[in-house]
């Protein structure tokens, strides 16, 4: 028996998320059923990251235990020539028995994106959020400066999510918004995101950048504790989960690295 | 009656390309039967660019005659409440009569996106040609420079494409081959381009990136007049018809304006 990781790219258009359910089609339940005809076992796998309907991935990450002899970095080319053209393996190998993709400390990247100019781009419309008022990235990237660094971030979190036993304190290494041409970028980088944050963060900044709320009320915001001091929780079709790395287990795992996000004390290889 | 001119933006990917044909559902026929609705009368478009099925536009061009009351830059509205969100209206104004989009001089502006990686990018896939083999963006871009001025575009052209009176002179103004990150974007602007000419000169950009054909041949190839000495024509959902502009007559119609594609003798203002 060995436990394979794999880092799985989707398109999540035609997907209700990652997890799976009774009678929808999900990321998880077509790489189940890729891996179980591949395999001829039985295959449940376990993600990283359950992420939304709608909400796309460049580098989510999954694990399952299989007999099969296939050595572990061969199933992401096996794999993709049986799942459909919007799930793609980014990569796979072999991982102790122990590994467990969401409770093993993690580096966790997501990107928002924002179309902004006058009328909706067709080309872009399945992976931006599109806003024809004008948003002024400055206010922006200087709200989510306040972001960095370790917080309780309970204004951020979908008010469904109630459970008092869980902490909603979590570590943000960076954020910033970026403009190139019409495309605004919000991309976070921490150890954990409660339920619907990143989203919920948007949709603040988003307010912020179209001058409704200052940028020096997301000190406030983050004190406040309460959901109803943030802003609306932007759409799903805007966010992409960029990676997800393991620094104390597998530094080099991931397809995709990011230079602008360096956990504290943990050193990576170039690449 | 009054002549209408559209900028028109699409994903390609569900349509048969741009013009009206039998029992094929085309980007014209279905912004024919939108205009038809919208004004109560039988609207026959007239485009600029005649694209591919498969291929993209962020700003093709139309015009249709009516004697609707509506004013001509209110058309852009009306139009987009009532297309399929993977057609968008960019802009819309009233135009003299006389004014033909195929018949009046023009600068173009395409783009070709290569995704050049190891794995393919499902986010990705529908708007870049994926290519795992590394490809030398300074090869590309130092070949790509060849291309600039008026030359004879036959070796670019479409075999089937043998009309002996049409010229297969163009003039190009800029051609550049730029890389950010994993995509590889090759921009070109020129006058007017043969049948295929994009896609074909991207597919001999590719066999230059990859090492198999010189920088320097580029030359050789265009005195060739010949189509098998280029390269393969590159799949179709890799190109975007990116900007249509008219420079003797609505400088500063359309949405998008590159700087870096000034004809020269134009002026146009800042925006």
């Amino acid at each position: 028996m060995k436990r394979v990781m794999l880092s799985v790219a989707y398109d999540g258009t035609n997907y209700c998320g990652w997890q799976v359910q009774p009678n929808e089609i999900t990321v998880q339940q077509v790489l189940n059923d890729a891996l179980s005809a591949l395999t001829g076992e039985e295959i449940h796998t376990i993600g990283a990251s359950r992420t939304d309907a709608g909400v796309h991935a460049r580098g989510n990450v999954a694990v399952f235990d299989t007999n099969a002899r296939m050595l572990g970095d061969k199933y992401s080319y096996a794999l993709n020539t049986r799942l459909p053209e919007d799930i793609r393996i980014q990569g796979s190998r072999e991982v102790p028995g122990t590994f467990h993709p969401r409770f093993t400390s993690t580096i966790k990247t997501y990107e928002y994106n924002i179309l902004n100019r006058r009328f909706p781009d067709p080309t872009r419309r399945l992976n931006s959020y599109f806003c024809y008022v004008p948003l002024d990235t400055e206010r922006m990237n200087q709200a989510a400066r306040y972001l960095i660094g370790t917080h309780d971030f309970r204004s951020f979190r979908a008010s469904g999510e109630t459970n008092p036993d869980r902490s909603t304190v979590r570590t943000i290494y960076s954020a910033e918004v970026s403009r190139s041409d019409d495309v605004l970028k919000f991309r976070i980088c921490g150890n954990g995101f409660l339920y619907n944050m990143v989203r919920i963060l948007a949709g603040t900044l988003i307010e912020i950048g179209r001058g409704r709320v200052a940028p020096d009320k997301m000190p406030d915001i983050l004190a406040a504790g309460d959901r109803s001091s943030a802003g609306p929780t932007a759409p799903a079709h805007g966010l992409t989960l960029m990676e997800i790395r393991y620094p104390e287990w597998e530094p080099d795992f991931t397809a995709r690295r990011s230079a602008d996000c360096e956990m504290p004390g943990v050193t990576r290889s170039a690449g």
